[in-house]
């Protein structure tokens, strides 16, 4: 399976992210020393030639290239606190899933017990690894990155933004935070349609199309915020839409559905009326997320 | 400017909208008579060939049909409660944002007075009417509808939704709804790598593949919800994602941005896990949405 001069590398965690990881590797040749808590889990992969470890120590030794992939940063320090020793050299790749500031702090962490390190945040469902379809940000240590380029490329598309670790999970967190305040709003028009008996399939195109047409905010905003600019060329002023917003909660209040999802939009806007900002566009109410 | 034989109309409410509708409807070369509260602001569609009111009932008194765009339905009250007699034999359009409670409210009193009331949704910002890109959610009566096609034709797409006058405000505002739910995770996206100084020109492609990526949820969102069936085909269960999101909220916190546009997701998400619904997609959280 693994092929002559392919760049070896460990793998801590076969969950189903880890798994997909490891089977990636495997596929394209890399010599692979798989670990896993639960050792059940480390049947699949040996069958396709993995080595398995039987302890972490074992794991670290192994390898220079030493990915983790396990539930949380305080499952990677439970994994990883007892033998702290044996990541001397180590190149730790971390690509378990946390916050900026979980990042930064494991970075230092590895780095006092002579480690380099690479954080990383997976842009993919585990079936997407090795696909075109996967990416992943990294950001840590460019000389892990370089050495371990050949294995990571394995996973899916590269970016790399930069030495500070705790930007791979920002940019991570920011992505699925545009994910999720979208499928907030998808789910509230679901949810008022569906209260008239209106079938999701039908509404579906018109919701797709309307999302579609709108996409343009995006890049305004961008402009926007960049120039710190919020009033030239503005079409709908905040003040119109803080006006017209208590239709959209009065109106699901009126249909038996919960507003819950849209509620904390209102006072931002009000806010940034009130201040004086009721000419500019919505996209003003981001200053008010800063502390 | 007016053509013999095309249908003429009564518009009340010269704002930004109601002078967007004259203006659509002078230059496919209908007979318009226009009625403001603010007479000045009358006359720049007079200077393109409409008849000016000076009176309310003068205006209803020109014409069967009668489009009113209004800031909002008490407005639209204020103005036709004082010559309710008039509006006997109208059809009476009504384009003024509401709610589908006011909408049916308004549906019913106008019936009552023996006029025929349809109501309508403008899915456009004023520059949009009359061009392809700008359409507009009708309901109520369907021989309204017929006998003023060709003049709500010159607004831009006719989408009738059926009989229930309320059918159009609550498709509007579903879309609106979703637009919002969108805006917000893109404004705390922005936010968030802001924190850190990333240029927000430099993450909006990344934003936008992103979403677009994600795209497919929609689809998926409205076969799960027709079907009642959040179970089958799951990729990323909501016990996972009730578990990751509050990393979404602390790395927010640890950037130093408030991370209130999104909170309101996590209460829904561990409510649905600790109903046993762990195994099954987020969108499951609608049902909870349900009063
Ligand atoms: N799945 C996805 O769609 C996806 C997408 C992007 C990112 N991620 C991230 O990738 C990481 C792994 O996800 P996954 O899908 O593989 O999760 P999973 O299937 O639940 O697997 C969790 C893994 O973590 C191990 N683990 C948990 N607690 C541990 C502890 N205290 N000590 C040692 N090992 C421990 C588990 O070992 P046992 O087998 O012994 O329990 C297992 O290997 C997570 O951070 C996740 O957020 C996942
Ligand atoms: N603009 C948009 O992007 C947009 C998009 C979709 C839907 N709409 C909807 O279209 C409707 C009109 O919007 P617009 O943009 O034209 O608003 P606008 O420019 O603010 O104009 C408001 C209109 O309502 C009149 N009005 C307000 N209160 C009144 C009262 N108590 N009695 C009589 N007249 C009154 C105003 O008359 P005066 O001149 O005397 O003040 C003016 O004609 C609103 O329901 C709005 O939500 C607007």
């Amino acid at each position: 399976m693994t092929e002559h001069g392919k760049t070896p590398v460990t793998v801590l965690g076969l969950g189903a992210m880890g798994t997909a990881l490891v089977e990636a590797l495997l596929a394209a040749g890399h010599p692979v020393t798989a670990w896993n808590r639960t050792p059940g889990r480390a049947e699949g992969v040996a069958a396709k030639g993995a080595s398995v470890a039987s302890t972490v120590s074992e794991a670290l030794a192994a390898n220079k290239i030493v990915i983790a992939c396990l539930l949380d940063y305080d499952s990677v320090h439970e994994v990883l606190d007892p033998v702290a020793a044996g990541l001397e050299g180590r190149q730790l790749i971390n690509l378990t899933n946390g916050t900026p500031g979980q990042a930064r702090e494991m970075s230092a962490w590895a780095g006092q017990l002579g480690a380099e390190y690479l954080d990383g945040g997976i842009m993919a469902i585990p079936p997407m690894i090795g696909t075109p379809a996967a990416f992943i940000f990294y950001s840590g240590s460019g000389s892990v990155l370089a050495h371990a380029r050949s294995a990571l490329d394995t996973f899916g598309g590269v970016k790399y933004l930069g030495v500070d670790p705790g930007l791979a999970p920002l940019h991570d967190i920011a992505l699925l935070s545009g994910m999720y305040g979208n499928f907030m709003g998808v789910i509230q028009a679901f949810a008022l349609v569906g209260s008239a008996g209106v079938k999701a399939r039908e509404f579906a195109p018109l919701l797709r199309d309307w999302l579609a047409a709108m996409g343009g905010f995006l890049d305004r905003a961008a402009e926007q915020i960049d120039d710190g600019d919020y009033v030239t060329g503005v079409v709908s002023n905040i003040a119109m839409q803080a006006g017209a917003y208590p239709n959209l909660l009065k109106a699901a209040e009126e249909q038996g559905i919960s507003a819950e999802l849209l509620t904390p939009l209102q006072p931002l806007m009000d806010k940034r009326v009130a201040a004086g900002h009721g000419a500019e566009d919505l996209i003003g109410v981001i200053e008010l997320l800063k502390k």
